[in-house]
């Protein structure tokens, strides 16, 4: 089951920008910023409410979000849901028939283990299931 | 400033099979439908930990959802935060400079006093301002 919305994540070409942006546009401070290298990029989080809004810049060419901005422009990118358990959640999607990009929980921001399912199945909606990899 | 996401809005052709899609994906139950008649849009909302995930299907070729659609296809369409005051809110925005769909609030979906805030002013995030109309 989703428990709630841990974050949604926006594609931009300029990090610091979007988070002067955000700053302006919700009167919110900045939470955090972070590298992940796996995804090859920057990305900054905002709490808001019991949620974040999360800001990724890609630091390569090669950074999915740098392919997605090539081909998409910039904008929303994915929503990520919390639930307690991603490897069991991903066993119960397959057994639905939703189409998975990652059938094996992976490590990824904000010390989370995530997987994403594909936008195919789910109205063009990337989804990515997160778990806390503390708890 | 932002207290919360409020809900994310997502486009999409059939509500019927979408509403299916996000149990499925969810294992939430639909929280309730409606019609939102100055919109041209039928309305699912699912509730998400403090959040909603609100599907809006296009009732008529005229919906700005449905010209969102044609032009982008399915998908995330928008953010609603909840604000105390959208009136004071577009007010603070309007003079940082950001760029108001709406210089007005206006009723919404789900009994609440709503503003859009332009894409252009925002990494093209199409951003609603929400207020509760019963407080």
């Amino acid at each position: 089951m989703f428990n709630k919305i841990e974050h949604i994540g926006i594609a931009v070409k300029n990090l610091e920008s979007a988070n002067t942006m955000f700053n302006q546009l919700s009167s919110l401070g900045i939470l955090k910023t972070e590298r992940v290298e796996s995804e090859q990029v920057l990305v900054s989080f905002f709490q808001v409410g019991d949620s974040k809004i999360e800001f990724l810049q890609p630091t390569s060419a090669d950074s999915p979000i740098a392919k997605y901005i090539e081909k998409y422009g910039e904008g929303i990118h994915h929503i990520a849901f919390t639930v307690d358990d991603v490897a069991e959640q991903l066993e119960r999607l397959s057994k639905a028939g939703f189409e998975l990009i990652h059938t094996i929980p992976k490590a990824g921001a904000d010390n989370k283990i995530i997987a994403f399912v594909h936008p195919k199945s789910t109205n063009k909606v990337l989804v990515e299931l997160c778990q806390d990899s503390t708890v």
